[in-house]
Protein backbone atom coordinates (compact mmCIF):
# COMPACT_ATOMS: atom_id res chain seq x y z
CA UNK A 1 0.00 0.00 0.00
CA UNK A 2 1.56 3.50 -1.16
CA UNK A 3 1.20 6.77 1.04
CA UNK A 4 0.16 9.86 -0.16
CA UNK A 5 3.44 11.38 1.18
CA UNK A 6 5.26 8.30 -0.73
CA UNK A 7 3.40 9.10 -3.97
CA UNK A 8 4.14 12.35 -4.00
CA UNK A 9 7.86 12.23 -3.19
CA UNK A 10 8.21 9.83 -5.94
CA UNK A 11 6.93 12.24 -8.11
CA UNK A 12 8.93 14.98 -6.99
CA UNK A 13 11.87 13.18 -7.86
CA UNK A 14 11.47 13.53 -11.58
CA UNK A 15 11.95 17.61 -10.87
CA UNK A 16 16.47 17.71 -10.53
CA UNK A 17 15.66 20.20 -7.36
CA UNK A 18 13.88 17.56 -5.28
CA UNK A 19 16.47 14.62 -6.79
CA UNK A 20 19.21 17.30 -4.99
CA UNK A 21 17.05 17.79 -1.81
CA UNK A 22 16.50 14.31 -1.14
CA UNK A 23 19.80 12.96 -2.79
CA UNK A 24 17.76 10.38 -4.39
CA UNK A 25 16.51 9.15 -7.85
CA UNK A 26 14.39 6.22 -9.58
CA UNK A 27 15.24 4.08 -11.94
CA UNK A 28 12.25 1.82 -13.60
CA UNK A 29 12.36 -1.92 -15.00
CA UNK A 30 13.69 -5.15 -14.03
CA UNK A 31 16.32 -4.96 -16.03
CA UNK A 32 17.69 -1.67 -14.85
CA UNK A 33 16.92 -2.27 -11.20
CA UNK A 34 18.85 -5.48 -11.91
CA UNK A 35 21.78 -3.30 -13.33
CA UNK A 36 21.53 -0.84 -10.27
CA UNK A 37 21.29 -3.90 -7.80
CA UNK A 38 24.53 -5.25 -9.30
CA UNK A 39 26.45 -1.48 -8.53
CA UNK A 40 27.22 -0.04 -5.69
CA UNK A 41 24.95 2.44 -5.54
CA UNK A 42 22.29 1.85 -2.83
CA UNK A 43 18.75 0.90 -2.69
CA UNK A 44 16.16 2.99 -1.08
CA UNK A 45 12.92 1.16 -1.80
CA UNK A 46 12.07 -1.18 -4.48
CA UNK A 47 8.21 -0.78 -5.44
CA UNK A 48 7.00 -4.24 -7.34
CA UNK A 49 4.30 -5.31 -8.61
CA UNK A 50 5.05 -9.30 -7.77
CA UNK A 51 8.46 -9.62 -9.73
CA UNK A 52 10.70 -10.80 -7.15
CA UNK A 53 14.46 -9.38 -6.22
CA UNK A 54 17.65 -10.87 -4.22
CA UNK A 55 17.32 -7.80 -2.04
CA UNK A 56 16.50 -6.85 1.84
CA UNK A 57 12.87 -7.58 2.13
CA UNK A 58 12.50 -4.78 4.42
CA UNK A 59 13.29 -2.58 1.52
CA UNK A 60 10.89 -3.75 -0.65
CA UNK A 61 6.82 -2.82 -1.14
CA UNK A 62 4.75 -4.95 -2.67
CA UNK A 63 1.77 -3.04 -4.67
CA UNK A 64 -0.74 -3.34 -7.72
CA UNK A 65 -0.45 -2.57 -11.34
CA UNK A 66 -2.80 0.88 -10.26
CA UNK A 67 -0.38 2.10 -7.86
CA UNK A 68 2.39 1.49 -10.15
CA UNK A 69 0.45 3.82 -12.64
CA UNK A 70 0.43 6.35 -10.12
CA UNK A 71 4.10 6.69 -9.51
CA UNK A 72 5.62 5.66 -12.95
CA UNK A 73 6.50 8.58 -15.86
CA UNK A 74 6.17 6.00 -18.30
CA UNK A 75 3.50 5.52 -20.66
CA UNK A 76 3.47 1.44 -20.02
CA UNK A 77 4.82 0.81 -16.49
CA UNK A 78 7.14 -1.98 -16.10
CA UNK A 79 6.66 -3.78 -13.46
CA UNK A 80 9.08 -2.51 -10.76
CA UNK A 81 9.97 1.18 -9.87
CA UNK A 82 13.07 1.73 -7.28
CA UNK A 83 14.41 4.37 -5.88
CA UNK A 84 18.07 4.46 -5.44
CA UNK A 85 20.51 6.98 -3.85
CA UNK A 86 22.84 9.24 -5.63
CA UNK A 87 25.93 8.59 -5.24
CA UNK A 88 28.91 10.96 -3.50
CA UNK A 89 31.31 12.41 -5.87
CA UNK A 90 33.95 10.39 -6.20
CA UNK A 91 37.57 11.56 -7.28
CA UNK A 92 38.01 11.25 -11.44
CA UNK A 93 40.80 9.01 -11.95
CA UNK A 94 43.00 10.73 -14.78
CA UNK A 95 44.58 7.71 -15.51
CA UNK A 96 42.99 6.27 -18.26
CA UNK A 97 40.76 8.01 -20.94
CA UNK A 98 37.99 10.35 -19.79
CA UNK A 99 35.25 11.84 -21.51
CA UNK A 100 33.86 15.14 -20.85
CA UNK A 101 30.37 17.06 -21.82
CA UNK A 102 30.37 20.45 -22.43
CA UNK A 103 26.92 21.72 -22.19
CA UNK A 104 25.23 18.61 -23.60
CA UNK A 105 21.00 19.41 -23.38
CA UNK A 106 19.27 15.92 -24.74
CA UNK A 107 18.59 13.25 -22.50
CA UNK A 108 18.75 11.24 -24.70
CA UNK A 109 22.07 12.11 -26.35
CA UNK A 110 23.52 11.89 -22.41
CA UNK A 111 22.36 8.48 -21.86
CA UNK A 112 23.77 7.29 -25.30
CA UNK A 113 26.99 8.80 -24.19
CA UNK A 114 27.09 7.10 -20.82
CA UNK A 115 25.82 3.49 -23.02
CA UNK A 116 28.95 3.89 -25.18
CA UNK A 117 31.34 5.04 -22.46
CA UNK A 118 30.23 1.75 -20.76
CA UNK A 119 31.13 -0.07 -24.25
CA UNK A 120 34.27 1.52 -24.92
CA UNK A 121 35.59 1.03 -21.05
CA UNK A 122 35.48 4.69 -20.53
CA UNK A 123 34.86 4.57 -16.70
CA UNK A 124 35.14 8.15 -16.31
CA UNK A 125 32.35 10.91 -17.89
CA UNK A 126 32.77 14.42 -16.73
CA UNK A 127 29.99 16.68 -17.67
CA UNK A 128 29.94 21.04 -17.41
CA UNK A 129 27.73 22.63 -14.60
CA UNK A 130 24.98 22.94 -17.46
CA UNK A 131 25.04 19.43 -18.73
CA UNK A 132 21.41 18.09 -18.39
CA UNK A 133 21.28 15.53 -15.26
CA UNK A 134 22.24 12.45 -15.61
CA UNK A 135 19.41 11.21 -13.05
CA UNK A 136 16.80 12.67 -15.01
CA UNK A 137 14.49 9.80 -15.49
CA UNK A 138 14.76 10.01 -19.78
CA UNK A 139 18.82 9.60 -19.26
CA UNK A 140 18.18 6.47 -16.76
CA UNK A 141 15.84 5.20 -19.37
CA UNK A 142 18.24 5.26 -22.16
CA UNK A 143 21.43 4.39 -20.67
CA UNK A 144 20.07 0.83 -20.05
CA UNK A 145 22.12 0.47 -16.79
CA UNK A 146 25.43 1.66 -17.74
CA UNK A 147 25.20 4.53 -15.40
CA UNK A 148 25.64 1.75 -12.65
CA UNK A 149 29.06 1.38 -14.60
CA UNK A 150 29.88 4.60 -15.43
CA UNK A 151 31.33 7.42 -12.64
CA UNK A 152 29.58 10.65 -13.83
CA UNK A 153 31.00 13.65 -12.57
CA UNK A 154 29.28 17.36 -12.22
CA UNK A 155 31.66 20.17 -12.38
CA UNK A 156 33.34 23.51 -13.30
CA UNK A 157 34.32 21.97 -16.52
CA UNK A 158 36.83 25.25 -17.09
CA UNK A 159 38.63 24.87 -13.64
CA UNK A 160 38.71 21.35 -14.32
CA UNK A 161 41.04 21.71 -17.24
CA UNK A 162 43.24 24.56 -16.03
CA UNK A 163 44.09 22.02 -13.04
CA UNK A 164 44.66 19.90 -15.29
CA UNK A 165 46.08 21.21 -17.86
CA UNK A 166 48.77 18.50 -18.18
CA UNK A 167 47.28 15.39 -19.74
CA UNK A 168 46.27 15.44 -23.40
CA UNK A 169 43.21 17.47 -24.28
CA UNK A 170 41.33 16.79 -27.45
CA UNK A 171 38.01 17.66 -29.00
CA UNK A 172 36.10 17.71 -32.10
CA UNK A 173 35.95 21.24 -33.97
CA UNK A 174 35.15 21.33 -37.53
CA UNK A 175 38.60 23.19 -38.68
CA UNK A 176 39.92 19.92 -36.75
CA UNK A 177 42.60 17.50 -38.24
CA UNK A 178 40.97 14.25 -40.14
CA UNK A 179 40.59 11.94 -37.53
CA UNK A 180 41.49 9.05 -39.25
CA UNK A 181 44.89 10.71 -39.97
CA UNK A 182 45.55 11.63 -36.18
CA UNK A 183 47.72 9.93 -34.02
CA UNK A 184 44.87 9.57 -30.75
CA UNK A 185 46.11 9.27 -27.22
CA UNK A 186 44.99 6.32 -25.29
CA UNK A 187 44.72 8.49 -22.20
CA UNK A 188 43.81 11.95 -21.45
CA UNK A 189 40.27 13.84 -22.08
CA UNK A 190 38.16 13.60 -24.76
CA UNK A 191 35.76 16.54 -25.34
CA UNK A 192 32.43 16.76 -26.84
CA UNK A 193 30.44 19.96 -27.17
CA UNK A 194 26.82 21.41 -27.51
CA UNK A 195 24.34 19.66 -30.04
CA UNK A 196 24.06 23.25 -31.21
CA UNK A 197 26.94 25.06 -30.42
CA UNK A 198 29.91 22.80 -30.18
CA UNK A 199 32.77 23.01 -27.61
CA UNK A 200 32.55 26.31 -26.59
CA UNK A 201 35.49 28.90 -26.59
CA UNK A 202 36.26 29.27 -23.01
CA UNK A 203 36.49 25.43 -22.72
CA UNK A 204 38.30 24.99 -26.80
CA UNK A 205 40.59 27.31 -25.77
CA UNK A 206 42.49 24.03 -23.31
CA UNK A 207 42.19 21.56 -26.48
CA UNK A 208 46.05 20.77 -27.54
CA UNK A 209 44.46 18.62 -30.11
CA UNK A 210 41.41 19.66 -32.74
CA UNK A 211 39.80 16.33 -34.80
CA UNK A 212 37.31 16.20 -37.09
CA UNK A 213 35.41 13.55 -38.89
CA UNK A 214 35.49 14.26 -42.49
CA UNK A 215 32.40 13.85 -44.51
CA UNK A 216 32.09 11.68 -47.48
CA UNK A 217 30.08 11.57 -50.62
CA UNK A 218 30.15 13.86 -53.59
CA UNK A 219 27.24 16.28 -52.04
CA UNK A 220 28.86 17.66 -48.81
CA UNK A 221 25.44 18.96 -47.94
CA UNK A 222 24.37 17.26 -44.20
CA UNK A 223 25.31 19.98 -41.56
CA UNK A 224 26.73 17.94 -38.59
CA UNK A 225 26.41 15.08 -37.05
CA UNK A 226 24.57 14.53 -33.79
CA UNK A 227 27.04 14.74 -31.35
CA UNK A 228 25.97 11.16 -29.55
CA UNK A 229 27.32 9.57 -33.37
CA UNK A 230 30.06 11.62 -33.28
CA UNK A 231 31.26 10.32 -29.69
CA UNK A 232 31.11 6.78 -31.15
CA UNK A 233 32.93 7.51 -34.13
CA UNK A 234 35.54 8.78 -32.18
CA UNK A 235 35.56 6.32 -29.18
CA UNK A 236 35.93 3.84 -31.88
CA UNK A 237 39.08 5.49 -33.34
CA UNK A 238 40.88 5.51 -30.36
CA UNK A 239 40.19 2.30 -28.97
CA UNK A 240 40.55 0.54 -32.64
CA UNK A 241 44.35 0.87 -32.04
CA UNK A 242 43.99 -1.22 -29.52
CA UNK A 243 43.84 -3.94 -31.85
CA UNK A 244 45.57 -2.74 -34.61
CA UNK A 245 48.66 -1.70 -32.81
CA UNK A 246 49.50 -6.04 -32.04
CA UNK A 247 49.08 -6.30 -36.37
CA UNK A 248 51.34 -4.07 -36.80
CA UNK B 1 -7.23 30.37 -45.54
CA UNK B 2 -7.91 26.64 -44.51
CA UNK B 3 -10.25 24.31 -45.90
CA UNK B 4 -11.64 22.16 -43.63
CA UNK B 5 -10.60 18.97 -46.28
CA UNK B 6 -7.01 20.44 -46.24
CA UNK B 7 -6.80 20.12 -42.39
CA UNK B 8 -8.06 16.39 -42.91
CA UNK B 9 -6.18 15.48 -45.84
CA UNK B 10 -3.24 17.13 -43.56
CA UNK B 11 -3.57 15.19 -40.50
CA UNK B 12 -4.32 12.43 -41.92
CA UNK B 13 -0.59 12.38 -43.70
CA UNK B 14 0.60 10.94 -40.33
CA UNK B 15 -0.82 7.65 -40.94
CA UNK B 16 1.02 5.46 -43.60
CA UNK B 17 -1.69 3.82 -45.16
CA UNK B 18 -2.97 7.80 -46.04
CA UNK B 19 0.43 8.69 -47.07
CA UNK B 20 0.39 5.64 -49.72
CA UNK B 21 -2.91 6.35 -50.36
CA UNK B 22 -2.21 10.19 -51.52
CA UNK B 23 1.01 9.42 -52.30
CA UNK B 24 2.25 12.56 -50.32
CA UNK B 25 3.98 13.24 -46.90
CA UNK B 26 4.64 16.58 -44.81
CA UNK B 27 7.81 18.30 -43.88
CA UNK B 28 7.78 20.51 -41.16
CA UNK B 29 10.00 23.33 -40.06
CA UNK B 30 12.13 26.16 -42.49
CA UNK B 31 15.30 24.34 -42.53
CA UNK B 32 13.52 20.60 -43.50
CA UNK B 33 11.30 22.29 -46.20
CA UNK B 34 14.48 24.06 -47.91
CA UNK B 35 16.06 20.58 -47.92
CA UNK B 36 13.42 19.25 -49.77
CA UNK B 37 13.09 22.29 -52.12
CA UNK B 38 16.64 21.76 -53.20
CA UNK B 39 16.20 18.12 -53.97
CA UNK B 40 14.53 16.40 -57.19
CA UNK B 41 11.37 15.52 -54.83
CA UNK B 42 7.82 17.35 -55.98
CA UNK B 43 6.04 20.33 -53.65
CA UNK B 44 2.47 20.18 -53.86
CA UNK B 45 1.51 22.92 -51.28
CA UNK B 46 3.47 25.07 -48.74
CA UNK B 47 1.73 26.51 -45.83
CA UNK B 48 3.94 29.51 -44.26
CA UNK B 49 3.23 31.72 -41.45
CA UNK B 50 4.62 34.46 -43.17
CA UNK B 51 8.72 32.87 -44.17
CA UNK B 52 9.08 33.63 -47.89
CA UNK B 53 10.52 30.71 -50.14
CA UNK B 54 11.38 30.59 -53.50
CA UNK B 55 8.78 28.48 -54.98
CA UNK B 56 5.77 28.55 -57.56
CA UNK B 57 3.47 31.11 -56.08
CA UNK B 58 0.57 29.15 -56.75
CA UNK B 59 1.74 26.61 -54.69
CA UNK B 60 1.71 28.59 -51.36
CA UNK B 61 -0.51 29.24 -48.58
CA UNK B 62 -0.54 32.00 -46.44
CA UNK B 63 -1.92 30.78 -42.89
CA UNK B 64 -1.29 32.19 -39.19
CA UNK B 65 0.26 30.50 -36.37
CA UNK B 66 -3.28 29.21 -35.07
CA UNK B 67 -3.97 27.58 -38.59
CA UNK B 68 -0.63 26.27 -38.39
CA UNK B 69 -1.29 24.27 -34.76
CA UNK B 70 -4.36 22.67 -36.33
CA UNK B 71 -2.28 21.12 -39.08
CA UNK B 72 1.43 20.60 -36.86
CA UNK B 73 2.06 17.62 -35.51
CA UNK B 74 5.19 18.89 -33.40
CA UNK B 75 4.25 20.85 -29.66
CA UNK B 76 6.00 23.86 -31.20
CA UNK B 77 5.24 24.45 -34.73
CA UNK B 78 7.86 25.66 -36.92
CA UNK B 79 6.75 28.68 -38.94
CA UNK B 80 5.91 26.01 -42.40
CA UNK B 81 4.28 23.41 -43.41
CA UNK B 82 4.99 21.82 -46.52
CA UNK B 83 3.54 18.20 -48.59
CA UNK B 84 5.60 16.78 -50.60
CA UNK B 85 5.10 14.22 -53.22
CA UNK B 86 6.22 10.69 -52.44
CA UNK B 87 8.60 9.71 -54.87
CA UNK B 88 8.31 6.43 -57.09
CA UNK B 89 10.45 3.80 -56.92
CA UNK B 90 14.14 4.00 -58.53
CA UNK B 91 16.34 1.63 -59.33
CA UNK B 92 18.82 0.74 -57.01
CA UNK B 93 22.20 1.33 -57.76
CA UNK B 94 24.69 -1.68 -56.88
CA UNK B 95 28.01 -0.14 -58.33
CA UNK B 96 28.93 1.64 -54.53
CA UNK B 97 27.92 0.70 -50.88
CA UNK B 98 24.50 0.12 -49.89
CA UNK B 99 22.92 0.11 -46.66
CA UNK B 100 19.94 -2.50 -45.84
CA UNK B 101 18.32 -2.93 -43.25
CA UNK B 102 16.19 -5.87 -41.48
CA UNK B 103 13.26 -4.75 -39.62
CA UNK B 104 14.13 -1.38 -37.35
CA UNK B 105 11.30 -0.68 -36.15
CA UNK B 106 12.33 3.25 -34.24
CA UNK B 107 11.33 6.29 -36.19
CA UNK B 108 14.29 7.77 -34.68
CA UNK B 109 17.11 5.19 -35.11
CA UNK B 110 15.58 5.24 -38.77
CA UNK B 111 15.98 9.08 -39.28
CA UNK B 112 19.83 8.94 -37.62
CA UNK B 113 20.61 6.38 -40.29
CA UNK B 114 19.70 7.39 -43.30
CA UNK B 115 21.66 11.04 -41.85
CA UNK B 116 24.63 8.79 -41.47
CA UNK B 117 24.08 7.09 -44.81
CA UNK B 118 24.11 10.97 -46.35
CA UNK B 119 27.55 11.74 -43.81
CA UNK B 120 29.29 8.78 -45.03
CA UNK B 121 28.30 9.54 -48.62
CA UNK B 122 26.41 6.20 -49.13
CA UNK B 123 23.13 6.92 -51.77
CA UNK B 124 21.15 3.68 -51.32
CA UNK B 125 19.29 2.59 -48.44
CA UNK B 126 17.26 -0.53 -48.54
CA UNK B 127 14.70 -1.10 -46.21
CA UNK B 128 12.79 -4.84 -45.46
CA UNK B 129 8.84 -4.17 -45.86
CA UNK B 130 8.33 -4.35 -42.10
CA UNK B 131 10.93 -1.72 -41.51
CA UNK B 132 9.21 1.82 -40.47
CA UNK B 133 8.07 4.09 -43.18
CA UNK B 134 10.60 6.63 -44.13
CA UNK B 135 8.23 9.26 -44.49
CA UNK B 136 6.99 8.99 -40.89
CA UNK B 137 7.30 12.50 -39.84
CA UNK B 138 9.46 11.37 -36.82
CA UNK B 139 11.63 10.21 -39.12
CA UNK B 140 11.57 13.26 -41.29
CA UNK B 141 12.00 15.47 -37.85
CA UNK B 142 15.07 12.90 -37.09
CA UNK B 143 16.73 13.19 -40.45
CA UNK B 144 16.98 17.00 -40.91
CA UNK B 145 17.14 16.78 -44.44
CA UNK B 146 19.27 13.91 -45.38
CA UNK B 147 16.27 12.15 -46.71
CA UNK B 148 16.38 14.74 -50.17
CA UNK B 149 19.89 13.29 -50.76
CA UNK B 150 19.64 9.02 -49.92
CA UNK B 151 17.55 7.09 -52.31
CA UNK B 152 14.58 4.66 -49.85
CA UNK B 153 13.41 1.88 -51.33
CA UNK B 154 11.12 -0.77 -49.60
CA UNK B 155 11.37 -4.38 -50.71
CA UNK B 156 11.19 -7.92 -49.84
CA UNK B 157 15.02 -7.92 -48.33
CA UNK B 158 15.17 -11.50 -48.91
CA UNK B 159 14.13 -11.89 -52.71
CA UNK B 160 16.61 -9.05 -53.14
CA UNK B 161 19.29 -10.87 -51.47
CA UNK B 162 18.72 -13.79 -53.49
CA UNK B 163 19.15 -11.70 -56.94
CA UNK B 164 21.88 -10.13 -55.77
CA UNK B 165 23.64 -12.40 -54.29
CA UNK B 166 26.90 -12.15 -56.28
CA UNK B 167 27.81 -8.89 -54.85
CA UNK B 168 29.61 -8.73 -51.17
CA UNK B 169 27.08 -8.78 -48.41
CA UNK B 170 27.99 -8.11 -44.68
CA UNK B 171 26.22 -7.63 -41.42
CA UNK B 172 27.09 -7.16 -38.01
CA UNK B 173 26.49 -10.55 -35.47
CA UNK B 174 27.48 -10.95 -32.21
CA UNK B 175 29.68 -13.75 -32.97
CA UNK B 176 31.39 -12.21 -36.19
CA UNK B 177 34.93 -11.52 -36.86
CA UNK B 178 36.28 -8.38 -35.29
CA UNK B 179 35.37 -5.47 -37.52
CA UNK B 180 38.78 -3.58 -36.46
CA UNK B 181 40.50 -6.60 -37.85
CA UNK B 182 38.43 -7.18 -41.09
CA UNK B 183 39.27 -6.70 -44.73
CA UNK B 184 36.20 -4.34 -45.52
CA UNK B 185 34.60 -4.17 -49.04
CA UNK B 186 34.08 -0.60 -50.03
CA UNK B 187 31.63 -1.75 -52.56
CA UNK B 188 28.66 -4.12 -51.67
CA UNK B 189 25.71 -4.40 -49.14
CA UNK B 190 25.74 -4.22 -45.42
CA UNK B 191 22.63 -4.92 -43.78
CA UNK B 192 21.73 -3.70 -39.91
CA UNK B 193 19.16 -5.73 -38.17
CA UNK B 194 16.31 -5.38 -35.66
CA UNK B 195 16.69 -3.29 -32.52
CA UNK B 196 15.74 -6.48 -30.43
CA UNK B 197 16.84 -9.22 -32.53
CA UNK B 198 19.41 -8.51 -34.68
CA UNK B 199 19.34 -9.76 -38.63
CA UNK B 200 16.90 -12.40 -38.72
CA UNK B 201 18.27 -15.67 -39.69
CA UNK B 202 16.27 -15.66 -43.28
CA UNK B 203 18.53 -12.66 -43.66
CA UNK B 204 21.76 -14.45 -42.14
CA UNK B 205 22.27 -17.09 -44.09
CA UNK B 206 22.92 -14.55 -47.42
CA UNK B 207 25.77 -13.06 -45.32
CA UNK B 208 29.21 -13.64 -46.78
CA UNK B 209 30.88 -11.67 -43.87
CA UNK B 210 30.05 -11.50 -40.32
CA UNK B 211 31.28 -8.90 -38.36
CA UNK B 212 30.95 -7.50 -35.14
CA UNK B 213 31.88 -4.50 -32.86
CA UNK B 214 34.07 -5.70 -29.94
CA UNK B 215 33.38 -4.49 -26.07
CA UNK B 216 36.18 -2.60 -24.37
CA UNK B 217 36.67 -2.41 -20.66
CA UNK B 218 37.37 -4.80 -17.72
CA UNK B 219 33.89 -5.38 -17.30
CA UNK B 220 31.49 -6.37 -20.11
CA UNK B 221 27.95 -5.71 -19.32
CA UNK B 222 26.57 -3.71 -21.80
CA UNK B 223 24.22 -5.67 -23.38
CA UNK B 224 24.72 -4.05 -27.36
CA UNK B 225 25.19 -1.28 -29.24
CA UNK B 226 22.57 1.01 -30.05
CA UNK B 227 22.13 0.05 -33.79
CA UNK B 228 21.93 3.50 -35.25
CA UNK B 229 25.26 3.37 -33.29
CA UNK B 230 26.59 0.27 -34.92
CA UNK B 231 26.09 1.93 -37.87
CA UNK B 232 27.77 4.78 -37.59
CA UNK B 233 30.77 2.71 -36.24
CA UNK B 234 31.18 0.63 -39.05
CA UNK B 235 30.14 3.15 -42.04
CA UNK B 236 33.41 4.52 -40.25
CA UNK B 237 34.81 1.66 -40.52
CA UNK B 238 34.55 0.99 -44.01
CA UNK B 239 34.88 4.45 -45.52
CA UNK B 240 38.12 5.46 -43.27
CA UNK B 241 40.62 3.07 -45.19
CA UNK B 242 39.74 5.58 -48.24
CA UNK B 243 42.25 8.06 -46.26
CA UNK B 244 44.50 5.35 -44.62
CA UNK B 245 45.06 3.30 -47.55
CA UNK B 246 46.27 6.19 -49.12
CA UNK B 247 48.95 6.58 -46.40
CA UNK B 248 50.38 3.35 -46.58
Amino acid sequence: MLSKSQIKLIKSLTQKKFRNTHELFVVEGIKGIGEFLNSEIELVTLYTTGESFEVDPEKVVEIDEKELKKISSLKTPQKALAIFEIPANKEVKLNDLVVALDGIRDPGNLGTIIRLCDWFGVEELICSSDTVDCFNPKVIQATMGSLARVNVTYLDLEDFLTRHNSSSIMGTMLEGENVYLSELPQKGIVIFGNEANGISPEIGKFLHQRIHIPQFGKIKKTESLNVATATSIILSEIRRSSFTEKQN
